[in-house]
């Protein structure tokens, strides 16, 4: 269903013939009419022009399609990549009869490669003529690139659908949009409602993902909103934006689980909540220096309850706590109180469960600082051989 | 020859049956009388008991003995890993008829499981049996843990003698001297030269060095200052301090080369020199991110000369600089310029030299990153299946 279960929306995806695989590698989402639109994008200094292309048109709060290319990332491209970027949408929107200024445009593949701009400039009345509102799948197929499913999901809440696709496997970490993420929605918004939907529903979910701690130069995180469900641009906060954003949670949660599950080489989700902090900022440090450590990751990917990893990962995050005070969990079993791992948690059967706990499809870490009240979660993976087989072997 | 080269020092390493495997576990030096001793150690908020006694003892300036164990680190273990710390040193200074502040100590091992007390009291009086001054090699021998070869040096300048050796090949990274690292000189010192001499020549150094981005509970580098090589203490910033710290840089130097070259799993060193910084902070950060990405290290491990994804680091290493200034080469091949890869880079025979550079055992990246005067150096290595199949298949 993804992208086109919101009323309002048509998609499509074909082969444009950028990647050697020949698989599908162009997608388009047209809304019928100029929708509300908003993003949140990486941090990267080296963003692409893309991603430029996206936060210049997105100032006017509006946006009407989204093209988007998988296999070469146009970024590391400089003036010439910006010039693709615009080319390529400029084409768009001259084959849909709508301004330059409404499409936007997103790339995921390799650095520093340019677009195959003459094979995407051919696909494009192909791709506008594949539009349609059972589209959505076509366009989440189009997107992938080392992903080996498709992620999409679907919420239905009063009177407002919500959908979404999205794409991501591998340079994916917080401070950020890091992967592309495309929300479409036929409840009725303004620039501002949308853009506080983006900030409260969308950016804290997607920023808690991390597989490898490296920030993409391209990710993005687009929300449009067609209004087709009817009726007066909804407020922000008001009883109605508020079931909006309970249905957006739904469909973020719902493509985190999907990116994670899908990360490269993960074979184990893993979850690490911190509680007991002093800010959220130092619960959030703890986390990621948790579900970043290559140390915890190898653990993880090996069903070792390893505490002594999961203390030097929380002792090092450079958060303030007070570390006698530190209580640390696999699954239920706890593995150190009082910043101290049990004396006879080597010995046989000393652990608790905890190595139960390594074997389930997502692992559980729980880490109490002490009485702050600030808490986070992080979404990561672990570290296989595949992950370094992936990366290592082929160009990405 | 190892911290047995300078006068004044005697060492030895036996087994003690810490470790399962039977291999060396102890290890002793000894100064002939009480010497002027400093250190630098890990700013986990979890540092390691033998830690915390280090840093008490070390604020007397002086030291005649460092007992070290590995097999076990004694960190996690609380109150009851103080008295462990406490009793071992305890029983060395009674065998040797010093003062128990007099002697320091250091572990290395798992985290979490409670030092073998007994068989490291039994083995005391062998160790101390077997002091001698050829005794620096059985000491390196005796502090490995997962290492593969034992890390020595040995330089003399002038009048004076500095021996080394260091032990570490994972949970190793900047911010902290995060491996055992043991330096003696038989110069005359007083406590502030010879922590002058260790911020100096020491800290830099080994603060450079990243393996794996996990800053260990554990670590330390001690220095040692016999005196033996006789005449008065030399002042800091004096011409033989000068040559002295010139003969200390050189035994680190050539430790870190070890440290780096046997890092668990690495089957190349990557040196990222970054220069044209806003700032010495800024050009460290650059540095490390390069030196710590996930996908540039196994990208270092494939040979892939991958321009990309030194971008991506770069970018998202946080620190302040113009991207359309920045200048990126592996070996002697530039492969960004002005931010930009060279649109040809990816064709055939585009990428200048850099996939002949990846081959070298030392993989170097520079980045020039402006007009700045900031400039920093991280040693680090690559990411193989190794490293996943060490880390994820044991308990350390």
């Amino acid at each position: 269903m993804s992208v086109t279960f919101a009323r309002g929306f048509r998609a499509a995806g074909v082969t444009a013939g950028l990647k050697a695989s020949r698989s599908p590698d162009l997608a388009l989402l047209l809304a019928d009419a100029p929708a509300t639109a908003a993003g949140v994008f990486t941090t990267n200094a080296f963003a692409a022009p893309p991603v430029q292309l996206c936060r210049e048109r997105l100032r006017s709060g509006t946006g009407q399609a989204v093209l988007v290319n998988s296999g070469q990332a146009n970024a590391g491209t400089g003036a010439a990549g910006m010039r693709d970027a615009r080319v390529s949408t400029g084409a768009v929107a001259e084959a849909l009869g709508v301004a330059d200024a409404s499409v936007l445009g997103c790339s995921t593949g390799v650095i520093g490669e340019p677009i195959h701009l003459d094979r995407l400039l051919d696909a494009i009345p192909t791709l506008v003529g594949e539009l349609n509102v059972a589209g959505g799948e076509g366009f989440a197929r189009a997107i992938m690139t080392t992903d080996t499913v498709a992620k999409q999901a679907a919420v239905e809440r009063g009177p407002f659908r919500v959908g979404g696709a999205a794409k991501g496997v591998g340079m994916i970490a917080p401070n950020l949009a890091t992967m592309l993420v495309f929300v479409t929605t036929d409840a009725p918004m303004t620039p501002e409602s949308a853009n506080a939907l983006v900030r409260r529903s969308l950016e804290p979910a997607f920023e808690s993902l991390t597989v490898d701690s490296c920030s993409s130069t391209n990710d993005a995180v687009l929300l449009l909103a067609s209004g087709a469900a009817g009726g007066d641009p909804i407020a922000t906060a008001s009883p109605a934006w508020r079931e909006l954003a309970g249905a957006t949670e739904d469909v973020a949660g719902s493509l985190l689980g999907q990116l994670a599950a899908d990360a490269e080489g993960g074979t184990h989700v893993v979850l690490v909540d911190v509680e007991g902090a002093a800010s959220t900022e130092d619960a959030r440090r703890v986390a990621r220096a948790v579900a970043d450590s290559p140390l915890v990751k190898t653990a993880a990917w090996g069903g070792d309850p390893n505490p002594g990893r999961l203390l030097q990962a929380v002792g090092s995050a450079g958060a303030a706590f007070d570390p006698t005070r530190v209580e640390i969990a696999i699954g239920d079993a706890i593995v150190a109180s009082g910043g101290v791992i049990p004396p006879g948690y080597f010995e046989p059967g000393g652990d608790g469960h905890a190595r139960t706990a390594m074997k389930e499809p997502e692992i559980r870490y729980r880490i109490s600082l002490g009485d702050g009240t600030g808490s986070s979660r992080c979404v990561g993976c672990d570290l296989s051989h595949d992950y370094v087989r992936i990366n290592g072997e082929y160009t990405t």
